[in-house]
């Protein structure tokens, strides 16, 4: 079930990495492997922050998933407008499941921290995005003030350590994370929680 | 002999790493890290991806070389940009051979399934110049609407792979993707062949 | 004492990357991945080009030195602005000690070549300024006509290079690098010593 609820991710991810670059007008082959960059580029970046060989790249099925979901984004661009809130919700799940695995896997391959495999699980979740905007010549819009995202990945996986602390299982941890990040991204695009800039803050 | 030309497309990417990113304005210093991206950045991503030490910084060959172009660059502007031409066709040789030794190597580490090794082999060549893009702070071009050039490595990689399904030897295969890619290239750059931009397609 | 010092230099690099990012207006969460990335950014991609598991990932005392640094940042913003002296001698003292480790760690791996490994040492300590401008959508301050930075790093690991041939210990070799890059870096400071575009140059 996790690893079609994955797949689906992964198209979610592709098909809204192809949406969000499509006003820099790449080509068919700079879509399709922007969407790559959105939907595999989280794990790549915990993979080698972990020191071990990218795991999603043993599985053409990833390849698959990606080259649907970017088919898809290309093909019906109209019906994807119109389909945009399911599209968020989507990317929320996936994100919610990104965070959960990644967090889980930087736990148990006992090479960093437990703060620092929050912080992994957070990069195997919102990495993607943000190398795919750092690919468009922009300033990742997940760094600028506005939606409750990476937040709600940290904010997971601290219930998650809070859970392993109490000595919970790892898969009891990997559910609390994935609930309460999807949790809280649906909230924040239910009730419209944004940040503010940073002046406005201090 | 396949070293030698191995050099001569690190002189070649590097020179071209300073032509394409002179418009930006480095100092000499950044010309020459961008030389070295550029040569070097692809096969750092594809041993950085299949969690391995990255192989050319064993060599000082490899820093000499990228040395010798990115100053051949910088001393002759005027000759450099009458060699266009020249300097492109060296590029495509580069790519075909850089396409070949990344797609092989990923084959032989077992890390990853085929299909992800033509693309880790596409990323040994086009990584540089999508790295330097970076960091000018521009979209890569090679990832807008433009010339076959990713294209022409995806396709000399999928002719590898028929090659390994009949029973061929990873030499044999090494030849065919190099083959295939600069055949490509060098009809592209010969013809004009280009990619629409997405708008165009769908 | 040398943990200490780079405990300090983490919390100089981190108050300067939120500093250096201010102009791009992140919101609190963007800041503070900001000085994140341009602490650790640099040890991050030395130790994925060695193939191996990112060590500062191991120790919650860097990801405290980091909040510290850039909370002090955000909360004391007129303070630092008056600062910036203390704060680039700071960042001096970081650079010069993260060039040290990098290189004697990169030497020590039996990974690379001796002359990579000076590379190495300035990826260490200029890698992560250069990837939070590419995070900030902007071509890197490092790689344009401006201050001596990456060339003091390269001054002091070949000074290093000069010790070990001399059959010096690494403990000298670390020392030496660390004191010709700080010196370099603070005489840059000092007499305000630029380089000029590459145009004025050939």
């Amino acid at each position: 079930v996790v690893y079609v609820l994955q797949l689906l991710g992964v198209v979610a991810f592709a098909a809204s990495g192809v949406v969000a670059s499509r006003s820099k007008r790449p080509d068919v082959v700079g879509a399709v492997i922007l969407a790559f960059v959105t939907a595999l580029g989280g794990g790549v970046i915990r993979d080698a922050i972990l020191g071990r060989p990218a795991q999603s790249f043993r599985d053409d099925a990833f390849l698959v998933a990606i080259v649907v979901g970017a088919l898809l984004a290309m093909a019906l661009p109209r019906v994807l407008h119109r389909m945009t809130p399911t599209l968020r919700v989507a990317d929320a799940f996936g994100l919610g499941l990104f965070n959960a695995t990644g967090t889980v896997i930087a736990l148990e391959s006992g090479e960093v921290s437990a703060a620092f495999a929050v912080l992994l699980g957070a990069a195997t979740g919102a990495g993607g995005g943000i190398l795919r905007d750092v690919l468009c010549g922009e300033m990742p819009a997940l760094l600028r003030p506005g939606e409750v995202y990476i937040t709600a990945c940290l904010a997971g996986g601290a219930a998650g350590l809070v859970v392993l602390a109490l000595g919970g299982s790892m898969a009891s941890v990997s559910a609390v994370i994935a609930a309460v990040t999807i949790g809280l991204r649906l909230a924040a695009i239910r009730f419209g929680w944004r940040f503010a800039p940073l002046e406005g803050v201090v």
